[in-house]
């Protein structure tokens, strides 16, 4: 998908939601868990209730490996039923890639021929030539790990050559690279107050941004300080929306929450004058 | 495995030789390709032809999950055909995984509990958090990227802060991490002049050493600057060995090649007093 359709999406629905596929059966309910397929199962309901209040699904790939063969089966599925059943929306591999060229260009195999994902995750930590085979597909998009939610964040992301810390470093040099149209960044809900420099740096990128609800990111700054005039953030909620009740209603649950997200994101829309 | 074990392995078989299994149906001779099963196949004929004169595997997942199902399904058989035949030999799964807490749990169940690898390769870029998860798992190793053999290295690797580059911060910080005896390094062979650094940091470390052969990096130098009174090196060679021949012989020109770079360790073993 090209970065305008995913732009004509958002405006279209008014959301910049993205719905994060974390599979987890022992969270699931107990007719889903219990059945045939639950990771499948689980992800169709969810699907069918939440498309219509996001633009993107974004399955976790650590949660479908651990169930090994059964979870690769059904990450195949998911995307298969994304794919055919919801072509407008825009699909990331959660995988935080990254590795030599040659080895690089079997995963973008994998993730954008084998399995049809419009995007992936990457990790920049091995530089230039471990991103690149990514950025070589046209109409992918690669999401590169800048400035992550977690604790640990702090442990190498800022660490500061010449008063610039790392993480601006790789957006910095990144955007140099061959193919940078297509790159995108994570950069977590949690450093908002990164969200003015990152801005700065790269005004017109897209930003996929994680941990909003569970985490405890707030989406007013996000969106406060990191859209612009074509967007540009993509808003990711995992548990907080398809964990919202671990009853029969998940899948209703799971819409309501996503619908929450979806109306204060029309609002900011409406705010800075893009739809 | 414990590292007492790998230890005992490597001064056994006078070897600290690590086979990579970057696995490439385009490259096997004709008569695997064009076979039942070539990726499960192929691998099997390699390892029963080299097992003799290295102590690891390492399969490159990327190479693996390139094709989709099937090749999920091979990784299956190829781990389970090492463990059940060749117990004593180390596994390592190459997939430079790094994520949240909760996320780096499900990558390190998917590759020490459902595959049952003895070591996972980790990159470092999301800190403390995103590491321990797979560190908590006892009788396994994380492997964690710290100077790599690509060009790209040089991109982020070597920021400095205080004089100290980033891999050395990675090395250094890590050792303070819950489980850090269960820590190893990926240095590449191509900066075998950063060995000699590396090794006052850790003088203990075990260090997985990729980039000799294909890539260029000099056996000599690795075992002259990173041998250490345990051994604490495992040195890689994928396609130097693996795709030696593409003709019919290829397991057995795979074995000479094993054995040529054998020869040489063993060389090494004697010359440092370590057998």
């Amino acid at each position: 998908m090209t970065t305008q359709a995913l732009v004509d999406q958002i405006l279209k629905k008014r959301s910049f939601l993205c719905v994060g596929l974390d599979v987890d059966v022992e969270k699931m309910p107990a007719q889903v868990r219990e059945g045939n397929d639950p990771i499948f199962t689980f992800c169709k309901a969810i699907i069918d209730a939440t498309a219509p209040y996001c633009v993107a699904y974004k399955p976790n790939i650590a949660f479908f490996e651990a169930y090994g063969l059964e979870g690769w089966k059904a990450l195949e599925r998911v995307i298969d039923y994304l794919n055919t059943h919801y072509p407008t929306l825009y699909t990331i591999a959660d995988a935080k890639r990254g590795d030599i060229g040659n080895t690089a260009t079997r995963y973008a195999k994998a993730f954008f021929d084998q399995l049809a994902f419009d995007a992936l995750t990457v990790a920049p930590y091995m530089g230039r030539d471990s991103v690149e085979p990514f950025l070589a597909f046209e109409q992918h998009h690669t999401i590169l790990l800048a400035l992550t939610s977690n604790p640990g964040a702090a442990d190498f992301q800022y660490i500061q050559q010449d008063g610039q810390p790392l993480y601006q470093k790789v957006i910095e040099q990144s955007q140099a690279w061959q193919g940078s149209d297509r790159l995108m960044y994570v950069v977590g809900a949690t450093k908002a107050d990164a969200l003015v420099k990152i801005r700065q740096w790269v005004p017109d990128a897209f930003l996929l941004v994680p941990g909003v609800g569970a985490q405890g990111g707030s989406l007013d700054e996000v969106a406060h300080y990191g859209l612009n005039d074509r967007c540009g953030l993509l808003v990711n909620a995992s548990r907080a929306i398809i964990y919202a009740s671990d009853q029969e209603d998940f899948a209703q649950a799971a819409a309501q929450a996503a619908q929450e997200l979806q109306k204060q994101m029309a609002d900011w829309l409406v705010k800075k004058n893009l739809v």
